[in-house]
Parts: structure tokens; C-alpha cells; sequence
């Protein structure tokens, strides 16, 4: 038998976040980066994730009405500036096509880095009377912000997959209402399929949206103390309907315009997913949207090998109805190579099983996340699978749980605020006035800003930069 | 009740062709065009057909072991140089990416109108030993080909949707296996699920796709008289291997470049559909793969409004189990609009129910394709609605395969190929001894190529262009 050299994870998640990240998202097989800079490959092992949120978010969305279609990528220059907020906060990044083979354009295209403008543009064709209203689409797409500084895969990308929702209603109050309604399905992917727990709430003036009348956002903290943002859902107010005469004959007879909301997860989940969750041997995925739920390694011996083989096999087609199932058969490397390499792949179920176990009736079943084996009977394996990977979900959320609440830190003070950010990291809890001009101090002197003003929290108090009364509560963090 | 104008589609489908499509298309919500020139949304109606089309293929190439992935939009123009006859076919088409923000690029990135070339440069990296093969992955994803000249809605766009397929192989044997499973999987698509008829085959060298080894088709033929190409599917031999690294230590320790393919099928389908199921109505979605495939349209009088939407409320929950059902509620439009209207859009099945058929225990059922009426009891609904969708979806194939039958037409010599292609348009078959300078003579002469030589079909005759012998058949049309 051909040994192969035991790679595996070399930095240490504790010691070394960084080289940690990366190691575990090339050698585990999630991505790789292309040619151009910034772009990556989304591999099956990460993209089957992907699927998972987008087979679960899908679901939800359409038992609401909403309906999925699909908008060009190309944004002419003078419909992208339409509203000038947003153009700003969106030209440095935007991948320009100036050519269409050898003809040169006179108005140059934008590659989309979100879609508002685009759709708006068909909006103004398809609305007419507040009976078209409201109009509910999604579209599943890549879009494109070009990196110029540091680019990290799934984190921050030139190219990344995305859902882009986008909608028109009559009132400001259902527009507040599907902004909520789409925030609470974010929240449900991401506690309930990713296992990362998350804190929703608003963003401040200087953090929402390029454009919007509000945003509100779903956050975390990776374990190197920084926040994620995990999803986006914007009020847009009537600031895009108006440039783009997405208008309505009313109930009363005359003319309005809609209010829109626009909300996106993208594939940045992913590497929130791999933070979260991994550990020094590697990737560890969450039962619900792993690619591959459960890895059978046969223990195979010269004499066995027919035997094994076809026990294998035949497990693998019994479980398949039920669950992601792989078979690893390679004869090149020994069953301690293939423990390994699974490991480090995430698969959250492991079965074993050699000639013994088969004589005797039972597999050996290994849990990636506390790896416990435990041994169990042919007759129970599929319930028994069945339980561990509900344990495994619910252990891998709990201890992100745990992890996130070890992560909040109170501070009473400036210098409290500004200690914390510079030791411990993670999201500092203060009082605030909402101000632009405390936000923007904090940032200067400490790098972090306000990542969300949760919906949940409310203490009367000071803001801790100027002093002024204050109801609200916001969390402050460096984020990626 | 306020009556909207009928507006319907006002062009016939066996006069004015080209106007009845367009308006086919727009009229019943399938698309419309973007800013962009050649650029079109696609709406959620015809977009909910392309999600079946995409729900059937991938189940077929995933019970095959095929994985999806993501690659990246951007190309650089040396990376798509790499292999010469493929960058020619393609490149007067490019857009071309010259600006990232303010900063020009020094190596300007194409949008990929296919993806071999960045695919293979990850290929290259992945492969190393014949234990990796075969590589089987498959994305879905858009792809830009600027279309200078005559633009249709799904049939000839500057973007459109796709799977394109990329596997990499040990041999030759095991690529050309791949390539004709593949291929009837789009047999398949076409036949079973779009009730389309098509004819397999392969193409000529002057056909074939840039850089191929050979490229196999499925092809149909239009009410028009022109020939459309279903999907494809390429031996790439090791044209590309060669080029772009893409090579293993084989089973004999030496170094080999691995036999690839590719195939894809677009939201071209869409376009094909319409033209061949449509009528003077309108659209006519086969069940299989309609968004709707069931409209309920209460027939309300005031004194029963409620009683009447109550019931049809329940049934659209029941049919809801197993169809996929729209209830249409509207009070500012009648009956019988909404009958023309869903016509128009196309759903298989239209259920009727007033206070009366309520009463008498009744619903009544109306087929699109033949228009035919059918009282059915409320108990036997769901068996009946099951029936009749499976009545529609293979009467739509009968059709189509009569159609495609009368176009074509065999011609024994040069004269009558000549007046075929003039006259009546459609496949014609003849003897071809497969030369280049045949086929170019006959496209010289009538602007028709061979669209496939079909497998099935071989005959001993004379090439009816140069009078050589041959055994090979091959159908002549003018295309889109």
C-alpha cells in the first residue's frame, strides 16, 4: 500500500487565525484563487454547500411569494448613475467593459456589483397600477467589486454568488414589513443551517446601504474577534423609485411612487461557516448544508476485501435515501490516511467498518466535532445516524453560541471601548447617540465601527463618546 | 367591473412568424429586452420553466457522479489565447474588460462566452495522478457573446443562461462514453420534458465547435422551416489538454494529458418551445415544465363572492400538494379575460368553478392545447387534473413530431436540395460524401448548412454535390 505523506493542517487556529483560514479552505478543497486577482473557484466541496442554502432560502421565499427571475449583468455607465448615492459608494469597484470585440463603446458597461439599477429599469415597465403591487423577485447570481487590497476567499472576493432580492410595494409600511420578514429567514439560515448565531438590529447612518433609507443587518464575531456581516436586508425607501419612475396609479387615482426594498446572503457565509466551526484538524460543516453528511471507510484486509467491499457498498445504497452519503474505496492509501483527510474535509459522520464489525454485527460511528466513536448495531445505524447529526448541529451551535457571548464585552467608558477593541476584540456593548460624529471618532482612534443597533436591546444611558442622553444601545467592532 | 380592452396577440402564427413570436414572448411575461443591446430579463415565467429544466438535468448528471461548481466570470485574454481555433471562433464576440475602477489593466479580461479555458487552468491544477479521473463538474451560470447583427429573445442573445459540463478522462474510449450519455440526457430534456422531437447526431468538421475533437447535437426543426440546435455535446479530444497542462502519471508511471469534454444546453430551450407549441392564443407550456400548470378561475357573482372564493381557496390548497397551482383572484377584470389571459400565458390546464358548479358537486376543466371542456367531480379532480397534464404533455410531443416529420423533405439531386431549401424550407436529407467544399458549395448556393448527421441513418448513394460515394446521410437546413 502506497503511503502518502500525512499533510493535513499545519498553523494552529488559536495561534495563527490567519494562515489557519487559508490553509483549511485550499486543503480541504472549498476554493482556489483563479487568475484574476481576487477571483476564486467555488469547488464542489464548497459550492454542494452552497446548494444547501439555496435549496433551504429558496424554499422559504417562494412559500411567500416570491418569485426568482433573472437580470442582465451588464449596467450601462448612465443607468448606474442614476442615483448618485449609490453610483459613489459603488464606482471604485466596478469592473468596466469597454469593448464588444473590436468595436468600442460609447456609453461603457458596469458588470453588476449589485442589481438595484438594472431591475429598477424593468420595474418602470412592469408597474402600472397599485393592483401589480407588490412585485416580489429574487435572482441567484454572481456579482462583481473589484479587491484591490486584501482579498480572502469567501470573505472578500473581486467575484462572489449571491442572492439579490428586490420588491415594490404600495406603502412604507409593507416595505418595513418584507424588510423584517426576509431578516428573520436570514437569521433562520444562519442559526438554524449554518449554526452560527447572529445579533439583528439596524446599521447606523454611516454603515447602511449605498442609497437606502435603512438597512438592517444580521451580525457575528469570527473567533479572532472580528465581526462578520452575515446578511443585509434595506428599506430603500422611495430614493431608487423616484430616479427610475417605478410609479403607480393608486387606490386614489393618481400617481405614486413605490417603495422598494433590496436584501442579499452571499457565499461569505461560507467562510463565516469555516471560522466558525473548524478546528486544528480542519473543516468541520454543519449536518444541514454539508455536501457529504456521511463518509463510509471500509477497514479493509487482503482476505476481507470482497467482503467489506460489498458491505460497503450496500450501506452506502441503504443510507443514500436518506442522507449525503460517500464511499471512500481508494486502495492507495490505508483507512488512518482516510480518517484524516475526512477529518480535514468536515464530514460530520464517519462510519467504520471491517470484517469484525461485520461478523459482529455492528460499524463504528465517529462524530466529527467531539470525536467520540461509538459503536452501534446494524438494525439502529440510520436512526442512531440520524441522532448524531441533530447532536452535531446542535452542539456545533451551541458552542458558537458559547463562543459569541464570550465575545460581547460591555464598556462603560471611552478608554473602556478603546482597551477592549486593542486586546480582546470582538463587539464592544455601548450606549451611543447614533451620531455620525462619534461614530467616526471611534474609528479614527480605534479602527472599529458601530456593526449593528440591535432590534432587541434598549437601556437608557449616556453615549460614551459625547456624553448626550441616549436609549440606544449599538455594538462596535473591527470586522472584515 | 372594469373591463379591460382584449388585447391578446394580434399576429398569426402560420403568416407572420417572426411577429407572432415577438409578441408571444413579450405579451405573455417571458422577457423583455434589457439597455444593452441583445441583453433580455428573464421574467419570473419564463425563468420557472428554466428552474424544471434545470431540476431534471441536474438530478441526471448528479445520479452520474457529475459535481457543480463555480468558476470565474473573468478570463484573461492570455489564458483564452491559449488554444488558437477556439480564441478565433470566439473572440469577435468578447466583451472585453479593460478597467478595474479607475486603473486600466494591463492583460484585459474577457467575460466568458464559454469556460473551457479557465476551467482547464484549474484542471491543471487539481490533476495529478489517473487515481483523479474522471474530473466530472458542471456549472450553471450565464454567459455573454456579443450579438451584432439580428437579436431574438432566448434565441439569439448577447447573455444567456447554461449549464456547461467539463470532464476530464483517461481515455479516449471513456470520453466518448461521457459525451453520448450526456447527449441523451439532452435527448432526453428535449423529448420527455419540452415535448420537443429532436434528431441525434454529429456535426461536420465545418460545424463542429472551435477546438473540438468532434461535437455530437441534437437538433429539431421549426414551424418556420429553420433548423435550431438543442444542445451539444464535444469530444475535445486532447486539443485542450495539451495547451493547458492539463496531465497525469498514468497507471504505466508515465506522463499522459487527459481526453476532455464539454456539452451544454441554454434558456434557448425556451425559445424553441415557444415556437413549436404556440398557437394564435398564445404560449402553450408542456405541463412537465410549465411554472403554473394550473390556473383556478372562479366565476364570481356578487351574491356568492365569498362562498365561491372560499371554495376555490381550499382548492388551490389541495391541488397545491401535487400541482403547481395559481389562484386568480382579481376583481377589476371578468371571467373571461382572465381565461384569454392565461391563454395567452400559456398554463396546460384551466379550472372553472361558479355557485352553481359548486352546488352540483362539480369543477369544470379546459385543456390549452385543445381547448376542450371536461365537468369532473370534485372527488375525481385530482386523479383527472393528473391525467389530462399527461394528456397535454404527450398530444404537445405528437404534434411537434408530425411537424417535424412534414419538414423533411429527401432530395436525390442538387436541383431539388436547391428548390427544397428555396420553397419549403426544413431538413432536407441527402447522400453527402462529409467534404468541406460540398458543404460550403451548398451554403454558397443556399444559405442552408448541415445541421446533423444523424446517427441512426446511414445509406449507400452518390454525394448529390459532387457525386462521390458515400454511405452518410446528413440533414440540410437554414438555421437560427
Amino acid at each position: 500500500m502506497n503511503e502518502k505523506k500525512e499533510v493535513g493542517i499545519t498553523a494552529k487556529k488559536s495561534s495563527n487565525f490567519v494562515d489557519w483560514y487559508s490553509e483549511v479552505v485550499i486543503k480541504s478543497g472549498l476554493a482556489e484563487y483563479g487568475p484574476v486577482h481576487g477571483t476564486i473557484v467555488f469547488s464542489p466541496n464548497s459550492y454542494a454547500m452552497w446548494e444547501e442554502v439555496q435549496k433551504a432560502f429558496d424554499k422559504m421565499i417562494k412559500e411567500t411569494g416570491h418569485k426568482n427571475a433573472y437580470f442582465p449583468l451588464l449596467i450601462p455607465e448612465s443607468l448606474l448613475n442614476k442615483e448618485a448615492e449609490h453610483f459613489k459608494s459603488f464606482v471604485p469597484e466596478v469592473f468596466w467593459v469597454t469593448h464588444e470585440g473590436e468595436k468600442e463603446l460609447t456609453d461603457k458597461y458596469a458588470i453588476r456589483p449589485t442589481s438595484e439599477t438594472i431591475i429598477y429599469y424593468f420595474f418602470s415597465k412592469w408597474l402600472r397600477s397599485w393592483r401589480d403591487l407588490p412585485i416580489l423577485v429574487n435572482q441567484w447570481c454572481s456579482v462583481l467589486r473589484a479587491e484591490i487590497k486584501d482579498t480572502k476567499p469567501f470573505i472578500r472576493n473581486s467575484e462572489f454568488l449571491w442572492q439579490e432580492g428586490h420588491t415594490a410595494h404600495e406603502t412604507e409600511a409593507e416595505a418595513d414589513k418584507e424588510v423584517m420578514l426576509i431578516l428573520d429567514f436570514y437569521r433562520k439560515i444562519a442559526e438554524e443551517y449554518l449554526a452560527i448565531p447572529v445579533i439583528a438590529g439596524k446599521k447606523s447612518e454611516l454603515e447602511k446601504f449605498g442609497g437606502a433609507y435603512y438597512t438592517t443587518t444580521i451580525e457575528s464575531i469570527m473567533p479572532d474577534g472580528k465581526a462578520i456581516q452575515m446578511g443585509t436586508s434595506h428599506n430603500l425607501g422611495q430614493n431608487f423609485s423616484k430616479p427610475f419612475g417605478v410609479k403607480y396609479l393608486g387606490r386614489d387615482n393618481l400617481e405614486h411612487s413605490a417603495w422598494t426594498t433590496s436584501w442579499g446572503i452571499s457565499t461569505r457565509l461560507l467562510g463565516a461557516l469555516v471560522m466558525t466551526h473548524g478546528d486544528d484538524s480542519g473543516l468541520i460543516m454543519p449536518p444541514k448544508v454539508a455536501g457529504t453528511q456521511i463518509v463510509i471507510i471500509p477497514i479493509i484486509k487482503k482476505e476481507s476485501l470482497n467482503e467489506v467491499t460489498q458491505f460497503a457498498k450496500e450501506l452506502r445504497g441503504k443510507l443514500s435515501q436518506k442522507f449525503r452519503v460517500e464511499l471512500d474505496l481508494r486502495d492507495d492509501v490505508t483507512p488512518g490516511y482516510k480518517f484524516n483527510d475526512w477529518e480535514m474535509k468536515g464530514v460530520p459522520l464517519r462510519i467504520e467498518v471491517g470484517p469484525k464489525d461485520i461478523k459482529n454485527g455492528v460499524v463504528v460511528l465517529v462524530r466529527r466535532d467531539t470525536k467520540e466513536k461509538k459503536e452501534v448495531k446494524h438494525a439502529d445505524l440510520e436512526e442512531e445516524a440520524s441522532k448524531l447529526l441533530e447532536a452535531i448541529q446542535a452542539t456545533l451551535f451551541l458552542r458558537a453560541k458559547e463562543s459569541l457571548k464570550s465575545l460581547i464585552t460591555e464598556a462603560k467608558t471611552y478608554k473602556e471601548l478603546q482597551e477592549v477593541i486593542k486586546s480582546k476584540g470582538g463587539f464592544v456593548k455601548i450606549n451611543w447617540c447614533l451620531g455620525d460624529a462619534c461614530e467616526l471618532k471611534i474609528k479614527e482612534d480605534t479602527n472599529a465601527t458601530s456593526r449593528v443597533i440591535p432590534f432587541a436591546e434598549k437601556r437608557h444611558g449616556k453615549c460614551i463618546v459625547c456624553g448626550k442622553d441616549t436609549e440606544a444601545v449599538a455594538y462596535f467592532a473591527k470586522s472584515y
